[in-house]
């Protein structure tokens, strides 16, 4: 996981860029994660400064941060859209395909990411690839432990069960289920692999967002460089 | 759903037939439903008569009515590799592809029965149809309720929340999810719509099975028709 990646600095320059995005009296989706965290902290100043937003969490550890900095929260299961998603990514390639999932929570993430009507990924420059190569976190149903390593194994990869350090036994995602890491080496056809993933009885979510996100807002040494889907790009 | 279509007797002579496809010390999947029930009593008698065979259970019911049978279980998570589940369906092609989750177990079973070396299907012959056009059952997870409900109207389903009878509110599923019942008219083509469905993101498992079984025993009013994933078939 390249999480902790990157200088402070960076993301938070990199979540204050994507708050210009938002405006008064949109719904924002929160992602989770340092560099989503430091967006959380811009959104709360915008509230501080008489913005009308309301948050979707993505996770426990977002719902805390978001209230914490003083952002009026609702939940994906009330509204009916989502202005704005606002998240990190592990890596980021030039199509704006990510590999999420170091924070085991990709599953509601790609939910309400993929319900936004605008999804902003905010990272610092150390998640820019040429190539992805990452592992891809997989959410597997518990009981289908087995046979989903099996067929993992047989789309090329190296699986790891996610491993918990402050419980005894594999992480339990806020969802109930377990995590692979599956590294694929390089990727080279994301998309294919995503379907392929998607389609293996007992996985709940996979860590591949695949033209999901419309802007990348990329805190660097000196600023931010904002990517567009379609491959534009300014400096800011 | 037709899942209480069909004759017992038709049921019976479908398990009775499948059974016959099990051989000494196999691991066997015990799929859901009424006829899958049938085959599960039958697999009792071969266990009574000697067999040392050991079932694998897709849910809660099918484990209670397996230890009523006699059939001493183990469980996905330490096994392997199946030889052979058995496991109903509400409809079933000539492709053998079927529409599967009426008792909305088609999470586990589709892991159990893709898992098998030899998946065979037992129905009455209600069950055969010429297109696909049963409501499909979709897992969903509960926060994903409305995003997918979108998601599958934009498909051209017409989606329905299942509700239960016996508690307030909607169906939760052995392993925590909520059901959607997506009539899609008559489905032309199983194998994109199963694609679709799969990527949609907070769906968890459909119940369109293509590719999956290889036998289909159907229970008629006079026997059992035997029908191979190659389109043979025999009477018997």
């Amino acid at each position: 996981m390249k999480t902790t990646g990157g200088s402070a600095e960076q993301k938070r320059r990199a979540g204050e860029k994507a708050v210009e995005y938002v405006s008064d009296g949109d719904i924002v989706g929160l992602g989770t994660g340092s560099t989503a965290a430091a967006a959380i902290d811009a959104l709360g100043d915008a509230v501080a400064a008489g913005y009308d937003i309301h948050g979707v969490p993505t996770s426990f550890a977002t719902r805390d941060r978001a209230i914490e900095a003083g952002i009026p929260l609702t939940r994906i299961e009330v509204v009916d859209h989502i202005d704005v998603a606002i998240d990190g990514s592990d890596e980021i390639n030039n199509n704006l395909t990510l590999i999420k999932g170091g924070g085991a929570a990709h599953a509601r993430e790609k939910v309400i990411d993929a319900t936004a009507d605008q999804f902003i990924v905010v990272a610092d420059e150390s998640k820019l690839v040429e190539t992805l190569s990452e592992p891809v976190p997989v959410s597997t149903l518990p009981m289908a432990q087995k046979p989903v390593k099996r067929r993992l194994d047989s789309l090329g990869a190296t699986t790891t069960l996610r491993s918990a350090t402050m419980k005894d036994g594999p992480v339990i995602t806020d969802n109930g289920n377990i995590v692979f890491d599956c590294a694929f080496g390089h990727i080279e056809n994301a998309e294919a692999l995503a379907k392929s993933l998607a389609e293996i009885p007992g996985t709940v979510a996979h860590g591949l967002f695949v033209n999901l996100a419309d802007i990348a807002c990329i805190g660097t040494e000196n600023g931010t460089n904002v990517y567009h889907g379609d491959q534009d790009q300014g400096q800011n």
